[in-house]
């Protein structure tokens, strides 16, 4: 085995963002460190999620010996259901990571056979060939970790997501001391998070946020929405202290909201004071000025409860005149027009809506930016380093921060499938392996996922193509004429009635939706392809591609 | 005539942003206030341009006397041909504006009929019972004016788009005096500008770009590209004096930044310096550090020079590594992925892209800031006061700024199709007319517009539907199955073999560009769009909406 290669592949979130999965080969054993999603782009109608295609994997399965994962968010964690369905092997992780990935794999129903290994902070695990250091690093999300991977050509660091806070909100610090005691010793190769790569100097302290949030609370005088990243537990705990501190009950409203602030409170990384709850049933109940509500939605995500909110379609999240609503997020690019729609309609209910403006910030990045990447390279001292987690802009711009490193040896810049070598003479860009986006719809969006199925765009030709026609007066929500259904390779003539059901669900959805709901394409949409998925779906067992087309008038 | 009541009613770019355009109506004489274009929206898919829908104008038309034109903007001047060509008045409007709206009356065949009246700054002009004058403001384009309007009512004051530059790089200052003096003798209704509505604080004076585009030309050692907005006459000239200081030929690289720098030019706006300039096919002739390519493309179009240069697809503009491209422009909501996209193949080519990254800036925004819009209220000092030119958002944070001002007797917030109605006894909002978008296609897209055509949405149905479905591997730009057109209301069976030979059309545009176009679908796209909408509009006379679907393998 002395003469065996170590060898990374990145089969995601190289080139791309999002859908972060990274293989580390030694002879016959693997490991995969994060299996992410990432949100399709506008261009791919018609999917809902978007995960690495593990081919890869497939074909060495008998060598797959775990996966590792660095924290919770999506784009690291939201593949390990479908990698686990087709190779069940254990699954590494911090706490509040495992907890929300037991809810995605209970959806699936494979909790029972999964192996979930928990770990904390400083464990060591051996996996095969591997020994991995868990350290504790600084991010938007809570129990983020890095890790130092020992192989026997020498020691990997992996960054995972990061930034250095000097002064994170839960004072748990960088472990950059474990940093620098691995770097001092030696690093064969850092792998380094590159996302805010673009940005100079450093991205401020999670607690940057406290001081505009106060003056929102001590303004507000009717009820206040905060919307935010439902797995900012941080920033949560910070809004649930200022309602304590302002005299007002928390709702927590949205299925990821409740879910994830839930699993926060059950570890203890979220702490509610007693009778603070308040249940989204009783929001109604209380005085106005005596309720926050935090809800999600931040994107604009066409079926989230802040969207059906801001259009008066929600039970229990009402927004009248005189309330505040507060955008604690970031816009992901690709993203603006449906979050601008949506601050829209909120003016147009009166509310007081608070976002970026330019001054001081209601959302702070979980990312470092040029000075704190600078830091982990100085740190790390690595002879190899690959920058990782961002498209190329990013990779490009972090190479060139590292480019003044005398210490390191050589830059690569990888793509996802490029696979990258090493061995006693050094390291070089060996062959590629296959890779790819493999799209998923669920079976319905809003509900839990029942019949989740995976599907490749081949085998959505195969399906069909369902492609609703509506003409709506974009001015009064009006529906002028007869939905018509185009299809191709779906079924024939009117497929026993089906086109003519179908039809009536469209209408069905149009009725049920308010006038500013069909007022806005972005948002009827996306409900007429969920409400016609789940029909054909459970009519035919099939599942074509639904593209609906709405023409202005 | 003494009782008759002014309607001051606004067709477009209130509520929306982009093709703006204002009716004034008193008794039996209508002015209209520009006529301006928007870009589509991403779901408009098949698109070209929107224009406001005029039927009222129609409705009206021996009531119409003039058309008045506040600056050169396409969301000003847009739509100028398609309102002439139904109601030809005259036009008034400063020289560059009026030289911007020539060149589109001639692609239109309307520049012999139409009657364009020059004016200048302090110029008055008579309208029926309307006195315009034309009052100097500081904007991102040369000869934007704002107007007074004197009416049996009173005085109007429109500010078209402006912002306050106390340092203007051509040292025009904004006409403060005059608006004071009309705010002195009184102003019945002030229309503001509220695209920047949100942004607190002053906008930074065109001059803040200098320094950082200095540092830029200071440190290129090879061929410099910047891209810019084309009627940025003010910054072209600053990168035509730093081309000049730094010994760099300059070239004007697209369309309309040829024929805008070209007219600029003409008219006295851009001085270029005697042996500076240096045409496109020359572009390669120079050594690479003695050029810079103004070139157009700054919101990634997938069509333009830009966006081609950097898919090496261009034939004069060629990027190279070392190479340096600047963009001196912002990023309209929308475009954010279409940019990231194309700054991604910059990268690759091995160029230095120079984009905002929160540091010094490369662009500054022309609309006034939330102390510049006080600023104009306070010298205006209305009786009525309606913010315009934003989504509901900004003309409702721009209402809350005026909310304080005592003088202002009443805020009204419009949308398009709102009659603002002022008599002796005050303003009021009175009844609506019908408004709506209008979706324009152009014959052919890259080239001189041959063949305009309006059309309405109901109209595409009528023409028919043609969704081209392609199959394409991301990443190696490989077409991996015959193309397949799925068509409804087009043609009955093959249509005489017009899908086989559209078939034929798709194959060649595929062949005909790089693996690169290939790979980014929002290009390939547009690319499948055009071909087939010119072959299909040159054999059928049709004019079907055509929808590319990519699928990805």
């Amino acid at each position: 085995m002395s003469n065996a290669k170590l060898q990374a592949i990145p089969l995601g979130g190289v080139g791309e963002f999002g859908m972060n999965m990274m293989v580390l080969r030694y002879g016959d054993d693997i490991i995969v460190i994060d299996a992410g999603l990432m949100f399709p782009e506008a261009e791919l109608l018609g999917v809902d999620v978007v995960i690495p295609d593990f081919s890869y994997l497939l074909e060495h399965r008998d060598k797959v010996r775990a996966v590792i994962l660095t924290h919770g968010h999506e784009d690291h964690i939201g593949a390990v259901p479908y990698l686990l369905k087709e190779i069940n092997v254990p699954v590494y992780g911090t706490p509040f990571t495992l907890a929300l990935v037991e809810r995605k794999l209970d959806e699936h129903g494979l909790l029972d056979s999964a192996s979930l290994q928990e770990v904390r902070p400083k464990d060591r695990v051996k996996v095969g060939p591997f020994s991995i250091e868990f350290i504790h690093v600084t991010h938007s999300i809570v129990n983020a970790t890095m890790l130092a991977i020992t192989t026997p050509l020498g020691v990997v660091l992996h960054t995972g997501d990061f930034k250095v806070d000097p002064t994170p909100t839960d004072n748990e610090l960088f472990d950059l001391h474990t940093v620098a005691e691995y770097g001092k010793r030696g690093v064969l190769a850092l792998f380094s998070d590159s996302t805010n790569a673009e940005r100079p100097g450093y991205t401020p302290s999670e607690r940057a946020v406290r001081g505009k949030l106060e003056e929102v609370f001590s303004r507000a005088e009717n009820r206040l929405y905060v919307t935010c990243f439902t797995s900012s537990v941080h920033r949560i705990q910070l809004l649930v202290d200022l309602s304590f501190q302002y005299n007002r009950q928390v709702a927590f409203v949205g299925r990821s909201m409740a879910s994830n602030t839930e699993a926060a409170h059950r570890l203890g990384y979220l702490t509610v004071p007693d009778g603070l709850l308040l249940r989204p049933n009783d929001i109604k109940q209380v005085p106005r000025r005596q309720a926050t509500v935090l809800i999600a939605g931040c994107q604009g995500e066409p079926l989230s409860s802040l969207v059906r909110a801001a259009m008066e379609n929600h039970r229990y999240a009402v927004i009248e005149a005189g309330d505040t609503v507060v955008f604690s997020s970031r816009i992901i690019p690709g993203n603006e027009k449906a979050i601008y729609r949506l601050i829209n309609h909120l003016f147009k209910r009166g509310a007081r809506v608070v976002y970026d403006d330019g001054g001081p910030p209601v959302h702070v990045s979980g990312h470092a930016s040029q000075e704190e990447l600078m830091l982990m390279l100085n740190l790390a001292k690595p002879r190899y380093f690959i920058p990782i987690h961002g498209e190329f802009r990013q990779l490009s711009l972090h190479a060139s921060l590292a480019s003044h490193l005398k210490e390191i040896q050589q830059i690569f810049l990888l793509e996802s499938g490029d696979v990258l070598e090493f061995d006693a003479a050094g390291a070089r860009k060996a062959a590629r392996v296959s890779v790819g986006r493999v799209c998923i719809d669920y079976g319905s969006v809003d509900e839990v996922v029942e019949d989740t199925i995976i599907r490749d765009r081949r085998h959505i030709s195969l399906d069909g193509i369902v492609l609703p026609v509506i003409a709506i007066n974009k001015n009064t929500g009006k529906v002028e004429t007869q939905p018509e259904i185009v299809t191709r390779g779906f079924v024939s003539g009117d497929g026993d009635g089906i086109l003519a059901q179908a039809r009536e669900i469209i209408l069905e959805t149009l009725e049920q939706s308010s006038g500013e709901e069909r007022g806005d394409w972005g948002i009827i949409k996306e409900k007429i392809r969920a409400d016609l998925k789940r029909f054909i779906s459970k009519q035919t067992d099939r599942h074509p591609l639904i593209l609906p087309i709405i023409l202005e008038i």
